[in-house]
């Protein structure tokens, strides 16, 4: 231990100048991904709108896919990566993440929804935040290890920023490239960018309240019933079929996209079937619900029954979306799924049904994507802390039971989630 | 990926028996800890309530002190070392914990309290927590690589039962043997857990509706004011107040400890010069304010302006009744001093009173015991989600400010701090 006074000073001049460092860059960060963010709410709640009007546009999905592939397959060079590109590029740092990213996932994002696809957007935001921070490190003449930082910082500022909620971004960002581990070295920078992004985020709609779609959703604040034994086991059990929700997800993703893989040679045709398919299914379904974000149907999911099945169309349809490439996210998809698959087990378990569908809507993306304290943050963030044991609950379990699979093949196995599985530790997911 | 279902099957038993596994450990473990909080819980207020009425017994502290002294002189051995034996054996196993430390601690903490002592109780929750689950090694013929996330286990389920805050209970435990670091091997243990002992210890006080002291202590929920730049700004100025009390706390209390040992060669006479010197002081002071667990004072912090000096009294006592061997803990007095310090701050800085007070509340403690992911849930717990960006902000940046110090020596530096610091990594506090 220290007491030496001078000893003291320096080291603690050196802990305000990072706290400041950062708080400036963090600050840049924010400016960038949050306004980056907002633009691209406010283009995704237009898309959306513009297709609920015209619903015959799904006809065109093909060609929105064509669109989407070409300029992917002619632009796009590494970015076609997407998330596991920056994934990758904080385990192992190569090359700058080519700005050509951000108006490639924005306008390929835009293009799936405005045509019907079902996606997400965390993707996106993350993609749009990651990059952004990456262009600050030649201008600032960033040191090296630093970049690691900012890439981490970036990605919890774009998650912050889609969803308006900070601590869940903040330890997304930390919690999502290895599994099982989460390593400190970058809280400081990314609680900042993650506050700083979304406070950027919510001060645009501020400043501009007549544009449409800048403002977050609002989810029930849910009053849990007091803890039971019965409660309890039912909540690990809803865990249990989130965490297979989630894996059931992430497998039919990998498996259409390396089906039209080995199907289909050129690569920008690809969305084009897969448009084709999509068309198709909505048709048959006649139905435009499971289309898009679906946001309407989540919200109602936390108050109204829904079909039973409504859950695994929503997995299907993404699947055929995004496997097929089109651009967006797996996240407002996983939300879809989780809410209306707690929605359907309410109908078998004894507890409440919006604390159910509040359970799934964070549980099933705890699974997908290995993150249970994000997860487990994001419910307390959106739904209030009264349901918060549940909501744990749920994301821990839901987590043990996806495996080691998940929605981004880049994660790493930092530390197995059980003993039988203890040699794919280290491993990248994609190889397993 | 494997798509074939024997393998997807066989995997799941594993897993399901893994969950059924520790889902009946954990009940086991969450009846222990649980009836065990319980029970000092009762103690507790019993002592409290006791000197509150008969305030003369604290000139009998040094008696007290002699009492605890040759208790743990001539019958604790190894359990000496309290949290900090826990800690080493979740590192590097020896033995099994003494069942003897839980009647110890228990005693001990409750003399403290009873004769006017300046202390805490979670490292008395959290021995015994430990201790209760490490006998069900042998009985249950456990494996020998179960022992740590029993441990890890009993730990959560200590803390969260005895602060009725099971998510951030359960995070403690993961989060508290390393610095920087978080392995999530023992998640599934450690939620269920935390989550069996805080329904435990619920269920007493429900069946034992008469038996004072049974209940948590209520916090006002607050409202925060939306975020604002000078706000958060404010917020990261007051996490580094946070910081520094947190780290002038565990080196007083450190400090205090050495020069005891240096002085008194004889164990059992150091707490009784040590009580000595508390009870001359509350003499002087003329209040009993700063003394016991201050439920009090925390409680007052969050709606009256108190005297700016009040955090540094309770510090000072503190440091000078647990470094003088009395027993308790260092989490309640962490409260104390850190809502004092958050309403001394309210002068300074343009925040809301009960928001600076339940920011210090968690981020003292997140910063002297480096957990700050535990702290930031508690705070959610305790005070609702509302305020959660400043409350996670200034867990964060107390934890980055405390330095590579803290309340528990055994822990060990899986993570640098800071770049200056990296040399440390892989060596325990008491190393440093």
């Amino acid at each position: 231990m220290r007491y030496f006074p001078l000893v003291f000073l320096s080291e603690y001049r050196s802990q305000v100048f990072f706290l400041l460092r950062w708080l400036l860059l963090s600050t840049l960060i924010g400016l960038l991904a949050g306004t980056a963010s907002a633009g691209f709410l406010a283009a995704l709640a237009w898309a959306t709108d513009w297709r609920e009007l015209h619903p015959w546009i799904i006809w065109w999905l093909p060609a929105g896919g064509l669109l989407i592939g070409l300029m992917y397959h002619y632009l796009a060079g590494r970015a076609e990566k997407g998330n596991n590109l920056i994934l990758d590029e904080i385990h192992q740092p190569q090359d700058t993440l080519p700005l050509r990213m951000v108006p490639l996932v924005l306008l390929g994002t835009v293009l799936t929804h405005l045509f019907g696809g079902s996606a997400g957007r965390e993707g996106t935001a993350v993609q749009m935040g990651g990059t952004l921070a990456d262009q600050l490190m030649r201008p600032l003449h960033l040191h090296r290890r630093e970049r690691k930082l900012l890439l981490i910082a970036g990605v919890s500022a774009g998650f912050a920023s889609i969803f308006g909620t900070p601590l869940a971004g903040a330890v997304f960002g930390l919690e999502v490239f290895l599994i099982g581990r989460l390593r400190y070295d970058a809280i400081l920078p990314s609680f900042l960018a993650a506050i700083s992004a979304d406070y950027v985020t919510r001060w645009w709609g501020l400043y501009l309240p007549d544009i449409h779609g800048l403002g977050h959703t609002h989810y029930p604040h849910m009053v849990a019933p007091t803890a039971s034994v019965l409660g309890l086991l039912s909540a690990a059990v809803a865990g249990m079929a989130f965490g297979l929700a989630g894996r059931a997800f992430a497998s039919a993703t990998h498996l259409v996209s390396g089906f039209y893989r080995k199907l289909i040679a050129y690569p920008p045709l690809r969305p084009v079937v897969g448009g084709a398919v999509v068309a198709l299914l909505v048709w048959a379904l006649g139905t435009t619900r499971y289309i898009g974000l679906g946001v309407p149907v989540i919200v109602e999911s936390f108050s109204v029954q829904l079909p039973a099945y409504a859950f695994a169309l929503k997995i299907l349809l993404t699947a055929l979306t995004l496997g097929a490439s089109f651009k967006g996210g797996e996240v407002t998809p996983l939300f879809f799924v989780g809410a209306t698959l707690g929605n359907a087990l309410a109908l078998l378990l004894p507890l409440p049904l919006p604390l159910l569908a509040g359970m799934g809507f964070v549980a099933v993306f705890a699974g997908a994507a290995n993150t249970p304290l994000a997860c487990t943050l994001m419910g307390l963030e959106l739904f209030g802390a009264e349901g918060g044991l549940y909501i744990g609950l749920a994301c821990v379990v839901s987590y043990l039971f996806s495996g080691h699979q998940g929605i981004y093949s880049a994660q790493i196995v930092g530390e197995s989630k059980h003993g039988l599985w203890s040699r794919q530790t280290g491993k990248h997911l994609r190889e397993l």
